[in-house]
């Protein structure tokens, strides 16, 4: 008999997510009757991805909770067709799409949140999920659409090391800015410097961050793309040039904790400073998905874009790679091979 | 002898402004030697605005302090032309310029931070000096140029009574979009619903703002123009609609107070909704002062713009009016006439 393994959601997190929040599922695998545009997909390969943290729920009722206790945890898989009704994906076919923390998954794409799409000629699953996948498109719309990176500008990216803020970084470096990077510890600074090309980059554990700012931005922040919120994006805010920008993408500071992610202490330094302030989601860009990701899948194969991937190996590792994702014990990109 | 009356800076306000924080001093007047470009006015009526609370520095260093100890307070005010060497405001002509609190001011309108312009034919300084002067600006181009209001909006307002929000509230109202003020006090709130024309109205001060806010947004608020800051922005972020734009004009709740005017409580909210903030000050829009007071003129002639003046009597009553404006003491633009 072939079983099913799957990663279920045990309880909503109380406070920091633990890998007991999760519970594995072993079903037994009866291959199912597919529906025109449905496709039977196996899953090779996971994207352990932060905003996955919005969809368990919890820590003081904030987050959106929109994956059900029991229900199998949803994220974005490398994918080989088994078996298909659907014209675009043949079996056989390998595609990175929406699927869920499970051997087997059916999918039908067109109807899927984010669109599915096709692993490009020359690329594997491990080189493709992570830099053409939900990260980088948070990167690529954040940065270019709604913060409108020019070249010339000086542009501030917190969570700089993770796989947004990386490839925000490097954006704005492509784009003729001049990137300054926040990150935690040597070894993600020394990379984001050495093979990332970020002009400056900030250890937020061993250096003062607010005065790192001054020496590094003398004439301001005109745009800052904030990952990370809290103290960070207060001490971003007293550096910010007059009608300096504030891209939000994320807090993740607060993410996975009690309570909520709060604003800056003094508003009125956005009143005198005529600062932007914006939220967006990439879910409002996935129909120009294609877009980014060929602009993306350009800037890979010129090597003027570079990630790091921190490969985890065996279904097994899921629940303990993404507790690691919000513990900062990763070294870039996240990805969990089911093997 | 004639006597040149000043109210100058005592002393840098520590908390709640006080009368005591300015001092009367009477000087001799002596017509002064005008330089080319230069007029010399007589004040006649004083404008009491908000922002000059931030010209008086200090509450914990947050102010900007523009006004030296011992230098009389600047404002705007209605002139007359004593004697002039600028060709445009020859001596008896009739102007609202930045002046200062004292019987007799020299001019320089061209070097002037905020534009000078002719009192309208028709209109007197009582009329004129609160409808078309900064807090009127502030208003037009916050609510049509940061937050580009648009008709079959919802808009809300925060400090609706006030000079600034009373017309921010017409001026959604005349583009079309609905309006729903906040205020504080049953006769501020009466005002605004029947003279006004204000669509919806929540007395701050007796009804429960976010409950009345989900009554009467049930669709989400699209625009917020706020004046206040604190609780009254944090609840209105829990109601914003997708997209949602606040335009930070002011947070009186902390300008006269210690400490700072703190953000809202979850940033979360604003990446979820995509809400855009942003924050503005007239002065980068007085170039444009023209188009707005004509716009403002014509709104006040076909009687689609109200105002209310709240006239005080006396040179002597200057800064306790400036302290009734921060202790809500007011029905009205406050206005003082010199006499």
């Amino acid at each position: 008999m072939t079983i099913n393994r799957r990663w279920t959601l045990a309880r909503r997190p109380d406070g920091q997510v633990v890998a007991e929040d999760f519970a594995p599922v072993d079903a037994p695998f009866v291959a199912p009757a597919l529906r025109e545009g449905e496709i039977l997909v196996r899953n090779r390969m996971f994207a352990i991805a932060p905003t996955i943290r919005n969809w368990l729920g919890a820590s003081g009722q904030r987050q959106r909770g929109t994956i059900a206790i029991g229900d199998t945890i949803a994220g974005m898989a490398g994918c080989e067709v088994v078996a298909s009704r659907h014209d675009r994906w043949p079996a056989g076919a390998r595609l990175i799409a929406m699927a869920r923390w499970e051997d087997w998954s059916v999918i039908a794409p067109d109807a899927a949140a984010v669109p599915a799409f096709d692993l490009p000629a020359g690329m594997d699953f491990a080189q493709a999920l992570g830099p053409l996948s939900l990260n980088s498109l948070t990167a690529y719309f954040g940065m270019r659409d709604v913060g409108r990176v020019a070249a010339g500008e000086t542009v501030l990216v917190s969570g700089a090391a993770g796989s947004v803020g990386s490839v925000a970084c490097q954006i704005a470096r492509i784009a003729g800015a001049r990137a300054v990077g926040i990150a935690g510890g040597a070894d993600k600074c020394a990379w984001l410097r050495e093979a990332c090309g970020v002009d400056a980059v900030i250890d937020y554990r061993a250096e003062d961050v607010a005065a790192r700012l001054a020496e590094l931005c003398p004439g301001g922040i005109d745009l800052f793309f904030d990952n990370v919120g809290g103290a960070i994006l207060d001490a971003a805010v007293d550096r910010m040039a007059a009608h300096g920008r504030i891209v939000l993408c994320g807090q993740i500071a607060a993410y996975d904790r009690e309570g909520t992610a709060p604003g800056p202490r003094d508003m009125m330094k956005l009143v005198y400073g005529r600062i932007r302030m914006e939220g967006f989601v990439v879910g409002d860009f996935v129909d120009r998905a294609d877009e980014a990701r060929a602009a993306l899948a350009g800037w890979l194969a010129s090597g003027e874009l570079k990630v790091r991937v921190d490969l985890r190996h065996g279904f097994a590792a899921l629940p303990g790679a993404f507790v690691d994702l919000f513990a900062g014990r990763n070294a870039g990109t996240l990805i969990v091979a089911a093997e």
